[in-house]
């Protein structure tokens, strides 16, 4: 038990970066505020794609690859987009490198470049510059694309998954022609992430829009999914931005319509990251560890034979090996570790720590009694099962274990959201953590000024919901809605 | 017929570009040596990428991710290979932009970075001097990982998949205890190439090593696999790196034997690129299009409906649903091109033009008749035939194809490669291209010499053919073994 992890009540973010090392999901590189994603941590990341990318293409997307490099002026054409994401960058100025009179390797001088480059924060700028070549006639609409990229934004303070200078994740970026279409398609992908993330990721989220102050740099409207952590903090999980004609007016991309007019084309763009993988781990795992919903575990099962030499080895493998047939006939991954370098005791703390979501172990006196030890992550409960028929019941296990782990996570959530209307409640509530449902003035110098006072930001403002009379929790004035504030990653 | 294509004899290089840009394959962008992947180009990589990442992860690697940007200093670490890669390259050098008096978007010069980031053209040296961190013992070992990014090489003279600044590519970097077990890594992954470029482009290959001319920087050892182009040039398709302890000993990455001795860690580095879209383009399409080998073709049969009115349509496609149904359930991707505003000789022409490797075009006699027209993209042969199991019948012609696809190739470098025992034979068969087999003495100035003459490299030196003496076709030096040159891309 080398890997032990500091508890969650001691220090929650020592919890997280001590988990997110020890399981082996990522780790700092020699590259500052860049992480190196490990084996485990991109195999969930691989889980991911694969659901996302098959909603995606069942959605009407197809997948393409822009450049990664940017020209400066790109970002200028777009007013509010450039303030946004221009500034902290990175910027390619040379393109070769040559050895100095001393031997040193150096930047060549006389390898500038005319215009500098930037590495792509998000690829409105360039794509938009290429659907102007790719549109010109409503018959070429609706353009549905999205594309798989890494992308960098220079952060001054990082943390793995949650915030790093280049992360990985998919942007989709989709023309229409008309604003209706539009608003559509940005509600549509906004509703997908809250279906992957509740249904597959196990985390229920709030789906609603950004108040102007949290919006996209150069959206008219941004769609979002928020989830709230164990320490109470809300996490932006995926957003949807109905873009309007701003990135179509700035690189001039308009159709002909069926009446031979000219329009500007309507656009939208929405994107989920690497921070997922920050929002899984702090929405389920425990003091032991993760706690991997089966639908997103890159290992569903792992085996653990208890034994003594060669021989019982022999005679527990031979009784795996029907199990593990068993289990990949139903398509459960399954790891059988047989490596006879680490005890038992130690192998089951490290499947705890990598969230496997079944733990089978099997000894001689199963053999005996045809039976299996079967513990499941999310409650650490074990019992003795018989090993008939051990696939059907490992299967239903899989889907009682996804269910719990988001039922858990929901009621967390649903115990730690208050309606609340006087300031000072507001206050110590925002203080202690949680959703904190109250009216709004609707203005963005209040919110300011809130956040100012106490940290906390507009998180969603809620669509699906009845309007409520009522006075802002600020300054008192009418208010027709309750908004969800938090703080924030 | 709006988007026909120049002939492969009119201009070879004219029609390569033509029909990348006609097929939707891929584009120019505003950033220069940088392309566009179009949706039709990049499912095309998807298909590559699902089959290898599939080999590669039965032959039992797994996938990581490592940062874009590698310190300047890496590169000087490794002697050889900053020769090779650090000159061409894209740098950073700021990581802020700002506004200058004028309102223009300039780069803040107080935003120096200390030390120059290199946006990666190849990841040796950042993978290594991870793997310092994540070995210490031969328990550790081996580490077989791979990584799918994005690489960049400042090209100056560009040609879209052959050749661009920025590519996609899979880059697997392998760490192991002994000189043996990394030379079986790296003739193990040539090998899985050779089988992917021959089974699923239907490209055949020559498998071998390079001259130390051709040599990876940083390599002992490189393996590849080199195909022949329509146009009588080579095309190197895949290279597997055996690296010795080249980079164990620049990152200082040592491991504790069984023995408890210190020892440097052998390597391997292999990879394949959207380049192989170029290969498959090259190897097989003719001048109405592309030619794809089912195996690899995002759509697999496409179905036209000969039609006058929406009755007839109706009627067809109730027809052409049952055998959409029929083909989905044997795992054929299957488009129904039921567009009315195109013609059928439109879509015809379309369709062939990307590749599709079976058309089925059905009309109202055919409902009759109880047929279907099926047109193979191969041979541009039809028939009609009984629409009775028709799935059956579709599923062994797309074997058929992808034989024949391959078949054709193979006889085509068959017939454009030569046993060549004189120098003036030498200068003339080079010239008009293919795979020419010579002695050569063994040496870089010979190999210089000849590509000074005559612009032809070596290829590959076979490895699995049986020795033969004989002389330099250049010097007249004594020689042990043919090795192939070529012109090459």
């Amino acid at each position: 038990m080398a890997k032990q992890l500091t508890s969650r009540k001691e220090n929650y973010s020592q919890w997280y970066n001590d988990l997110v090392v020890k399981a082996d999901l990522a780790e700092n590189s020699a590259v500052r505020g860049s992480m190196v994603i490990k084996p485990y941590g991109y195999a969930i990341w691989e889980k991911m794609q694969s659901v996302l990318d098959t909603m995606f293409k069942e959605t009407g997307h197809q997948n393409a690859y822009f450049p990664l490099f940017i020209p400066k002026s790109f970002f200028s054409k777009e007013a509010s987009h450039v303030e946004g994401f221009a500034k902290e960058c990175a910027v390619v100025t040379h393109y070769r490198l040559k050895n100095d009179k001393d031997g040193n390797i150096v930047v060549d001088e006389d390898a500038k470049l005319e215009e500098e480059l930037i590495v792509r924060p998000t690829s409105e700028t360039i794509i938009w510059d290429t659907y102007r070549k790719w549109i010109q006639s409503y018959r070429d609409l609706p353009v549905l694309v999205n594309q798989w990229a890494n992308v960098v934004r220079w952060e001054m303070r990082t943390r793995l998954f949650l915030r790093t200078a280049e992360f990985l994740w998919q942007e989709g970026h989709t023309a229409h022609s008309t604003e209706a279409e539009a608003l559509e398609e940005a509600e549509k992908m906004v509703g997908v992430y809250a279906d992957f993330a509740e249904q597959f990721m196990g985390v229920p989220v709030l789906q609603g829009i950004k108040s102007p102050n949290e919006r996209f740099a150069g959206a008219i409207e941004t769609y979002c999914i928020e989830a709230l952590m164990q320490d109470g903090k809300a996490l932006q999980a995926g957003t949807s931005h109905f873009l309007g004609q701003n990135f179509a007016k700035a690189f001039d991309v308009k159709y002909v319509t069926r009446e031979n007019k000219q329009e500007y084309v309507w656009a939208t763009s929405w994107g989920v990251s690497t921070r997922l993988i920050g929002a899984l781990i702090m929405a389920h795992s425990d003091d032991n560890g993760l706690v991997l919903p089966p639908k997103i575990a890159p290992i569903q099962v792992v085996i653990v034979p208890i034994f003594k030499g060669k021989e019982q080895l022999e005679l527990i493998s031979e009784k795996v090996d029907g199990i593990v047939k068993e289990l990949k006939a139903r398509n459960i991954s399954v790891k059988f570790d047989d490596r006879d370098t680490h005890k038992p005791g130690f192998k089951f703390a490290e499947w705890e720590l990598k969230g496997v979501p079944v733990r089978l172990a099997i000894g001689p006196r199963d053999i005996e009694n045809g039976t299996v030890e079967v513990a499941r992550r999310d409650t650490l409960e074990k019992e003795s099962l018989q090993i008939t028929n051990i696939g059907e019941k490992i299967d239903n296990l899989l889907v009682q274990i996804q269910d719990n782990i988001f039922q858990k996570a929901l009621s967390y959530r649903e115990d730690n959201t208050y309606n609340v209307d006087t300031w000072d409640e507001f206050k110590s509530r925002v203080e202690k953590g949680g959703f904190v449902r109250a009216h709004w003035d609707g203005t963005s110098e209040t919110e300011k000024l809130i956040k100012d006072k106490t940290k906390a930001t507009i998180r969603v403002i809620p669509i699906d919901e009845p309007l409520e009379e009522g006075k802002c929790i600020f300054t008192g004035n009418s208010s027709k809605q309750r908004v969800v504030f938090a703080k924030s990653y």
